[in-house]
């Protein structure tokens, strides 16, 4: 499973926003590193580079000495299958008659195809297959027409699904999330401007205060230099379709998102992990690093009552994971999760475990760690999950797994843990999510966790009565 | 002075076009150097890689494997000033309503910025700033309505200025060259298939027939799979603006432009050349490689009378040059020139030298050349060029260099020559160039020799009656 | 302060040793990540592959395939100042009369410029700077007359100071631990054959069993072809010197040296320093990941009392820490810190706080947290060392940083206290080392923190009675 | 066949001589393309860098800038088949007991490996498998108790084969050339220092003047600093060995080499062919470039008498040959050629055709060239070749092929014509080759093209009386 695509906009007094901005994308490279790009307008003209790999890779000192103008937006991205090439890389830019734009997108239209047809059929052509040239282009004709929030709001009436964007007009940046606020997006201060971020430890990176998050269907104009933003409320929904899922898994521990810290809200998932399906070990450990919170919280909750479950590391990664490496082949595939993850003798031989993990996808890595701690003698495994069951795809702009991959699309609990290998599994509950988010059940988008849509997806359940736009489940357009 | 851009369009029967093109796009990398590309199409979709750099560096193997189809175009461009970045390179490609389009094109148009002023009035949005973006566009949108010829046409009722195009539309490859066939384009056939390239050379280089040029204002479209071609002339002009300067200086001296092989005419010039300003020294010397051509047609007209002029190298290229290489700092740079030519002492000490080339510029090589002569001990160094003196830029797609720049733009021959530091100077007359391209004088474009263009454009004279569209001088459209 | 080198040896039955060697190296990275080097050897002819950077980069698939034989050798290097080049990159090869040798080499020759000095004055000529060079020259003379063993007996009766040798002569494979023991090295089983490595940690890459570790004074030597092992305890020292701060800070947590778990090691060090100076705050978090450990214990204890110290993450790091980076300029140094650590507010404001690190070098990190944590609101930020203050510079082989450069090198812990600017601080006694280390004192080396050396250093103060070469401390020759 | 290495050497006043040095290697690129190095020493210390690669890509700004000091050597490479890796690149460098040396050879040793083995019994090891190291590490040992003179005359005293030296002892630069004066070197001036380089091409680059060509067995000591330079003529033969090769291939046409520029020489020879095998046809043509000067003497000659051959370029090279390209596969190859030498068709079609070349050496370039001119229409087509027919391997320090490749070792010319196709095939006369040069016979190597050699080589006939040491043909050591 992997996230997609983070966004920055950044408006300044008088600095160069290419290196706060290149600093924002660092924040934000959990949340893609596939491509990374920087457009920025110094009140003549636009400046972009926009590359494939890691931000530190995509830039050099040059590049941004070349970025100039003290607006600016910029992007890292994932990519969905199938389109892993270099045309989709973002911020996007476009020259139209009156003026400049650039988009960095994060999430996943479900009309973009209609959309597209109905702008190709006005004699459109496009240079790539994604969502966000659909954007640049409808916005671009809008504003032939109108003024700038007039036609971002015609915009919005046409385009369906989850996204976060931060766009550029000239050297005007823009925040614009969706009605749903399926992905999020926040507001930040700068001491000599604002700024905007799909998650605010970008903010932080930039030694800013996070304001707040910017609201469903709002748009946020900062104006040029820094001098302030204005808020419109385009469109006020009745209810939202957050992703629980940037809480449990893709957003970083130190981000607050929708008021929420992410760190928190995995402890408390930890707590009611124990208070739901607790059971006593001589041991807890987490899955290095995306368990830890969770287990901490889980581990508290133990010893608070009478227990007295130790904390421990269990498993030790190599903080080399993750560079350039000759994969083992096949038949060596085995031994392969012990040059990422060695477990530690003293934690786990002769001793009962329970294993923290934040979910399960396809379940290949929780099997060889439950095997691999067997192997190391622990004499009882138990995993123990701080997300739901995943039993569908995703369509919002996360790219999971086709359903076939999903282990527990077609399994019972009892049937994973058997794969698996555990001595018991347990995930935690539906609700727990929407307590520890504090966000009641219905404003939360969970359908890869019910398989019930907060869209009308052909072939796929709906989640509630809402009516929203169809679109064909096996084929969602592409998304960034 | 630099040439500009190859194009090759390709469409074979039962094999992949991509390797074919690649060597056709080397066979023509003397006409650009910064990038190359290559599209094709499999009858389902279209497949594209373009990079910067040379044809070499720009391909792997499995870059070349994974562009399938037996039909396809290929480019390699010279930029021209201020447009030194990636989102120019070509092909260029989009997909629209009916299909996708890929273009490679050679040229410069001279009413760009208005087509593109018109398309943008209609909602256009642009990712470039080059010309070939703007053709893409409104052949887009022409073939919302109109078939494919009915479509060029319409397009080509547009735009103004010099183009040869291979195109891609779907399946299909087009080869187009404008009205007054200002840049070369021809037809070959191979053993299962058909090309189109802007140089004879390329053709050969797939070990195919030249058969004929395209001519100007026609349309070839070459069916799928290499079945065969059809021959739309869409424009017959009453005259033609043949660029002189292709035989002269840019093509290979293997390649037939127009019926005229290169190497002979460089060679016929050079026996006009002696003809008209003849000297008897001990011995002519080319400049090597550009003058060779000329030089040996001069040394045979010059022994075909009663004269016994040795012909003989003078100076030895370093088979390196044109590598990366540091270069020497500015107070070092006369040294540079013995880097990269180095006299050889045997023919020139002592002795009366006639140095040739084929064009002089800015006259920076030449006046180090007759300095480094001299300096090797040369009694008296006289210079032959094989075409006039330039003294007006060009707007036609090639990057010559600004007026300022010209030497001869506002200096005599005799100015020219004291600068240089010649014991005399001669150019060739700009009749000896009609007939050695065996084509009237009012069929060629020799702005750049003349100061009088095909074209109206704004701040320079025009060469002929016929009414055309007007430029700005000073800001001619981006070309390619 | 960086670690240095990491070796690898293996002998397999019948299986290439380069891949193991590979991915022993990555299991080791963290010892080294200046070059890396792999030599193998078939039975006939040496093979060699020795690149700056990491291991991941420094090998491609056809490296290690070109790298034939079932013997062979590893190495990745940590520059000492002034020789990052790559002359002195490892393994270190070279043929004499009688074979070939290879060379890996953890450590650092207090003589080996005598050594050097006497091999020239025999006419050896040397192609770097390094003391591996000057072992190999020292063992090829010996072999002329003796056979290995005594030959490798004869060298180490020769060279001083702390070394752990990975030594290839032909296809035997050695492992040579220095008479102190002062670096780690040990041995473990394959299911095919035995392996050689710095820490424990390699052999677990390889899904093999640890053994034990090599004595100090013993050579090992591996039949080839996986056939079994030979021990020569050539030298038995009375004291040994092991490297204390192994255990703390360089090897990885799940290694085990000299018959102690690193992670184990570190807990216990946390509970003692809790014993020693535990301080009653509202929460306990480490500086990640260097204090995990030592935070663990630390707050196991704090609860195993009265106490109900909350043990959670303040301080999240960004996963791509390490990788390619502009570098903030100096002014903005200070925010540099947040790129990395970004505080958790909910576990730090308004709270009273201590932070666990293992070790203080420069004070730099120290200070910037200790900020930072005030910043985002601590109100009270206690800091506890699972080391003892580091006074003096090591000679042994790890390049902490010069006397001067050490915080606490001329500065009372009060003294340090008030420059980091904590609200109090404790380091760890000597004796919890020894304690912890269930070693006596007087077999540690633990000149870092005492100012005394096993050896005597010109300069410096001697630990012991026991006589030693010495060395001159300005200059002690180049480590590895 | 591939020519091999290029030596360098500098002495300069108060300049660095690193650009100066990558200058001249840059002039001798065509010696060796696969390692470029240049060693300095600034009076202090030694100063290297050596990569593979071209010149042009080994050396970075900054790499020639750390190169400090006013004296240095400098080497290009080309590998002999086999040891084609970096640790032949040169120059060499060691330090040792009274100071460093750092050499760069050309040329090739018959007595290497006894040479080796017996400083390996000495205790020497060894880095590398190359000639270059067993000379370093004899004149290092003579080092310890000569002076400098003195240690290379009993250095070159057991050293046999060719070599071309430049060495660098400390700060002092050295030149040496083998007493047979098998390899070229010479000596120059420049404004404000001294130079020795292989040829004098080198030293035009860095506007210098040729002194004269250092004589076989005299070694030349540049005085730091460019003060001046001392002749020692240590060993004075009654033969050489000079290589013809170099003067008919390897040389650059514009280098004089022992005082016959090799311009002049290969037109010379041009012109006896002429006269040795003159044939009647309409148009004489080169191969492009290696076949030129001779062409245009054969032509001279040929119009001098009654002749009136036409000389023409037939055959039109793609300038970028020789770039990274991806190679047609086996069935593609017969193509191949046209991507590099495209026929011209107005001088070839219907035409009788002499081509010109240097020297056939595996024949397949000259059976594609005779057979792409029959292709192109040539009505005959005649072979010249400038030198005597190849028929037994190189044992001096060039890579030709092995005897089974050379098309004519078993092969009378009649049978060697019928394997190419041309219609009628001549090559130059032995003694027309010792009349070109000037040079007596005796005073020739001439192996390559007698099979007779100027040294005793097992399984080889020799050459004179002249007692020389002996070696094994299938295996001459490395060279350089």
């Amino acid at each position: 499973m992997d996230e997609k695509c983070g966004v920055v906009g950044v408006s300044l007094d008088d600095r160069a926003a290419a290196q706060p901005i290149y600093y924002a994308l660092y924040a934000l490279q959990h949340r893609g590193q596939e491509s990374a790009g920087i457009v920025t307008h110094d009140g003549f003209q636009q400046h972009s580079h926009v590359e494939m790999g890691l931000v530190g890779d995509a830039f050099s000192e040059d590049d941004i000495a070349e970025l100039n103008g003290p607006n600016g937006i910029g992007h890292v991205r994932y990519p969905t299958a199938g389109s892993v090439d270099s045309s989709c890389a973002q911020p996007f830019s476009v020259s139209f008659k009156s003026g400049s734009l650039g988009l960095s997108h994060n999430g996943n239209l479900v009309n973009a195809s209609a959309l597209r047809d109905e702008l190709a059929g006005l004699g459109h052509a496009f240079t790539s297959d994604g969502d966000t040239e659909v954007i640049a282009h409808d916005l671009a004709r809008n504003l032939l027409d109108d003024d700038l929030v007039a036609a971002v709001e015609r915009t919005m009436g046409k385009i369906h699904g989850s996204y976060s964007l931060a766009v550029m007009h000239d050297d005007r940046v823009l925040g614009l999330r969706d009605p749903q606020g399926n992905r999020p997006l926040c507001l930040g201060e700068l001491e000599d401007g604002y700024v905007l971020a799909s998650e605010s430890a970008a903010i932080d990176a930039l030694d800013g205060e996070l304001i707040r998050d910017v609201k469903p269907g709002e748009l946020v104009v900062l104006e040029p230099d820094g001098a302030g933003y204005e808020s419109h409320r385009l469109v006020e929904p009745d209810h939202t379709a957050r992703c629980f899922f940037e809480h449990v898994y893709f957003a970083r521990p130190d981000s607050t998102i929708d008021g929420e810290l992410v760190y928190e809200a995995r402890r408390e998932l930890g707590r009611q992990l124990w208070a739901e399906s607790g059971i006593d070990t001589d041991v807890v450990m987490p899955v290095p690093d995306s368990g830890r919170a969770f287990a901490s919280g889980y581990a508290e909750a133990a010893n608070e009552g009478d227990g007295s479950v130790e904390f421990a590391e269990g498993l030790m990664k190599n903080r080399y994971v993750g560079r350039t490496f000759i994969m083992p082949t096949q038949d060596e595939r085995e031994r392969a999760v012990r040059l990422k993850l060695n477990p530690i003798k003293s934690t786990v031989e002769g001793k009962t475990v329970t294993l923290i993990d934040d979910s399960i996808v396809r379940g290949t890595t929780s099997t060889q760690l439950v095997e691999l701690l067997r192997d190391t003698g622990a004499a009882e495994v138990h995993l123990r999950i701080g997300s739901p069951a995943i039993v569908a795809p995703c369509y919002m702009g996360i790219d999971m797994a086709s359903r076939e991959e999903l282990l527990a699309a077609d399994r019972s609990t009892e049937e994973v843990r058997e794969t698996i290998g555990a001595d018991s599994l347990a995930y935690i509950s539906h609700e727990a999510i929407a307590d520890a988010l504090d966000t009641p059940r219905e404003d939360l988008c969970m359908g890869c966790v019910t398989g019930e849509y907060p869209y009308d997806i052909a072939g796929e359940a709906t989640d509630r009565e809402v009516s929203r736009p169809t679109i064909d489940g096996n084929r969602a357009s592409a998304g960034d």
